[in-house]
């Protein structure tokens, strides 16, 4: 019954990946704490640069320096 | 005071839906613990079925299998 | 699928209130979205009044003024 | 190492006003506990109005009443 | 800069064990999506049983009937 | 009605600078975005230092290497 939450920047993650980031953190969740993958939950959120920040400043703005 | 986030897939919710989910939680703590209405807080998160994962697989991946 | 988060202070909730909140949100999901039970995850977080702020100040320090 | 995340409502916050609420968590917390702005994440969430229930109802409906 | 929490019951899970969905889940995150480890916070959160609901009952309640 | 999350390593924050957290980060939404300090919410959680991984390791652990 895990609850997995990935909160990752807009920059085109595909499907694929995120397929891929779905299954690696549920085989993950099986191989070291035995949960089942039937009532795994992981939810992905893309955020967008402006709506995440670092070092004080969005992440936009901090590629755009 | 309490704060009550709601994840569903993204699958056409009504507004009208999503606001018996509000009514319904807040007369649920209302109820329950004797919460006030007044500051009592619901807020409702649509993911799409691609960010959604389970079995391993994102639910899109599984509605189409 | 839905998964449901309430955050409340920490005020000696019971484990019957807890088990009410739980089956009260989880009716609410089937009967409103006709979301099923046993993919329908409840989290219950209870959070110390000295971390739980508002109108600027804590609940602690509200309730002793 | 902080993590902080704002929920506002979707009323057209800005991006200065964004980046101000950005630098402003990031200075805090440098001020208050020493946190170093370069690990201090900020992540602000833009709600919809009809998605945010206070007093059993949601924004959306209680701003055009 | 992905930030990812993962949500478990609190049922033993060992410092080694959470070492490794730590690292487990870092590794996806840089194989992936290229994402740098030491912008990757991945942060794990135990949640009693009594508060944690599924079939309409918490996970308490089930794992005693 | 913004609600802000504020998590920390469990590292001995005082109830005073959780207050200035709290007063703090409500100051700036008013100041930013006209936010009402009565209906802004700031939760602030600890997390053990085993439960919070960077650069693939627990903070625990990077502080004992």
């Amino acid at each position: 019954m895990p609850y997995v939450n990935i909160k990752i920047t807009r920059e085109g993650a595909t499907k694929e990946q995120k397929a891929a980031l779905i299954s690696g953190v549920t085989d993950l969740l099986r191989d070291v704490l035995d949960k089942d993958p039937a009532t795994t939950f992981v939810l992905i959120d893309e955020v967008d640069l402006a709506d995440w920040g670092v070092h004080g400043r969005s992440v936009e703005e901090l590629r755009q320096s």
